[in-house]
């Protein structure tokens, strides 16, 4: 692998990061109860008309339309009324001329029955027998012919559509309970360093808790993927190249950064005989962030430091998990005001947490390594490569943590 | 109860609604993990220092800061070099003067250190047993203090807070495996009708499969709760009250709507006894939203056309449940181009479904009966009450289904 003297920008290690992974193309099956925000793996045509038979759009009286010909509020068409069909009900009777059928909304219309007369243009004798219709219907009016809505083989989902709220209901309404959908990706998170431990345990002397690992397993999780954790890896070469090979089984292998030259310098070596994506990004934080390809799969190394490693996931890692999970996503994005005077380097793109205080993004940041900023930020602003100066109350966008 | 002879403004109807909605009280423990987008229902406060010790900001030189005054590149201070201490490691020796001890980011200061100097900032002899430093670092220069970030007994996380991945990672940090969370609020969905089947069975005569159950138990768990779904029920008074009665012991109540007058009146009577909130909502489609206070807890009626129920499922039900679960939900809204002329009505707000086509918003809309609608929108313009034509090729917002 050969190193990269210099670091790229951050839209070109984007795009070429998404260029290189692939989405996934495992497929299995879910109730439609459990397929919201997934993504259909197959066309899905439906097996019923829908509706499946011809029914009334309008509470009213079925009728033969040309009966109400002529129809108008000084002479009105009377017709005999011979039955009342309510939704879910199959009619008694056919429709003959000179006779309408009460209907609900929804129900099926009766034999012979072409129209619906809207109840509001209408009156009802005292002794329910005869109907006074003050308005005339077209053929088919207030009717829904059966298959007008779906026709039985038509595609109602398409492959790849993400199952929203809406896609769920027309699955349900064309009858179906299971769905094929694509796999959520796997997602491989190496924890690494001699000086992490998992929280819980007792903090031995010099060691710190692991901070990046549930970051990035929470990121993993948003972007409707599966987070599998590995054990924390050492720094040594030969057990972080063990970790690494069996970790090559996922869809994506991240490892959740290590601070120091050292341990960077020991990801890097075991990455020697993958090509080398990009290694360094023109961002502050976040610089010594890492890609590579090895056997087909992506390799991310994210910074070690909590807080870049925080906004990099969100930047970069979320929309590729977004890639491999066939879902678009995108980072939310408010305007707001800068709480202070911001400084930020020509060249370099910058994420900056904040907190949002009505209108107001207050920076949070207080170094690479505090803890305090990931729990205080509410989101980042993102400084382009062109700006030096953020001016207090200048107009700035905001990345939303979701 | 009153029904009331006017229907009432979309935002009235969500401001009452919202106002009368009450949090979440249940807390329950769960683990880091799977706390991500849960509700903090404690302030979250540190066990430990963090960092529990004082250390190394950079890689560098553990130095102590007084030796270094004076030097610049051409008078380099010389430093003996009695150790290396490597980030997890405990230093093997303290530091006395005129001596360093080689340091990694995030490794624990030795005794008597006070400061780091960058290793940029330094060279080393041949025999790596003298190091040359080239400028000079004031006390505490490059080192974090114990505590420094976040003090033992500080909180961390406030009561109330939405655990981003930021906040998870802040948990970690500070060992903590498990959270004490509120609940997610237990949503009712009560399908009613006679003319409704459950997806999966064949359908009787006259019968068509249950749609808004489905669209809606997805807002639910979108909005991060948990649907309970109900039976369906029968158009009979009471199995309604029975259902209705039962449903009330979950922290809202919703029926998946009739769309006939006859269905409506019969859960218009089951809600005799309770106060009404509204009955009509000047809005196309989903006039006939119902929403009523029994027994203390809040019951919608959602409108029965599957796209009214869909879109007004966003635009009432969704706020609704994320003020239940603690969580400011907030729809997701782009820009778009209408992608034709559009009537509406003065006074009535609209909600049209729209596939987005490019920079295109174009509407799907066929009847509110229609399915199709539902599959193919990819979210819906909100046309305001004091808007009667939308023209071709204008700017507007589109809540996009999420």
């Amino acid at each position: 692998m050969e190193l990269l003297k210099n670091v790229i920008d951050f839209a070109t290690a984007r795009k070429l990061l998404l260029e290189n992974l692939k989405p996934v193309e495992r497929v299995e099956e879910v109730t439609v109860e459990e397929a919201v925000d997934r993504v259909a793996a197959e066309d899905i045509a439906s097996d019923v008309d829908v509706p499946p038979f011809s029914r009334a759009a309008m509470d009213g009286y079925a009728v033969i339309a040309d009966d109400t010909a002529g129809a108008r509020p000084l002479e009105p068409v009377k017709l005999r009324r011979i039955g009342v069909v309510h939704a879910g009900e199959m009619p008694k009777q056919p429709l003959t001329q000179g006779t309408c059928i009460q209907i609900a909304t929804g129900a099926v219309m009766p034999d012979g029955g072409d129209a619906v007369v809207m109840v509001e243009h209408t009156e009802l004798d005292e002794g329910n027998e005869t109907v006074h219709v003050y308005s005339p219907v077209r053929k088919g009016e207030n009717v829904t012919k059966a298959g007008e809505d779906i026709r039985k083989g038509a595609v109602v989902i398409k492959k790849g559509e993400t199952l929203t709220p809406g896609r769920i209901g027309a699955l349900a309404a064309i009858g179906k309970t299971k769905v094929k959908v694509y796999e959520k990706p796997k997602v491989a998170i190496i924890p690494t360093g001699n000086e992490i431990q998992r929280p819980g345990e007792n903090l031995q002397p010099g060691k710190i808790y692991d901070v990046n690992t549930y970051t990035l397993a929470s990121i993993v999780k948003i972007a409707g993927a599966v987070p599998v954790i590995y054990s924390i890896v050492p720094d040594e070469m030969d057990q972080i190249r063990k970790t690494l090979d069996a970790a090559l089984q996922n869809d994506l292998v991240v490892f959740a950064g290590g601070s120091s030259v050292g341990e960077r310098d020991l990801i890097v070596r075991a990455l020697e005989n993958a090509e080398l994506l990009f290694h360094g990004i023109a961002v502050k934080p976040g610089k010594p962030t890492l890609c590579a390809r090895l056997n087909g799969k992506i390799v991310i190394g994210m910074p070690g430091y909590p807080t870049s490693c925080l906004t990099n996931a969100y930047a970069l890692l979320l929309p590729a998990i977004g890639k491999i999970a066939r879902r678009e996503i995108q980072l939310k994005r408010v305007k707001a005001r800068a709480g202070r005077r911001v400084a930020s380097t020509i060249g370099r793109l910058q994420f900056l947490p904040v907190k949002i205080e009505g209108d107001t993004a207050v920076p949070v940041f207080k170094e690479s390594g505090a803890i305090t900023s990931m729990a205080d930020a509410d989101g980042y602003l993102e400084i382009p490569e062109n700006v030096d100066i953020v001016e207090k109350g200048e107009e700035v966008e905001v990345v939303v943590f979701l």
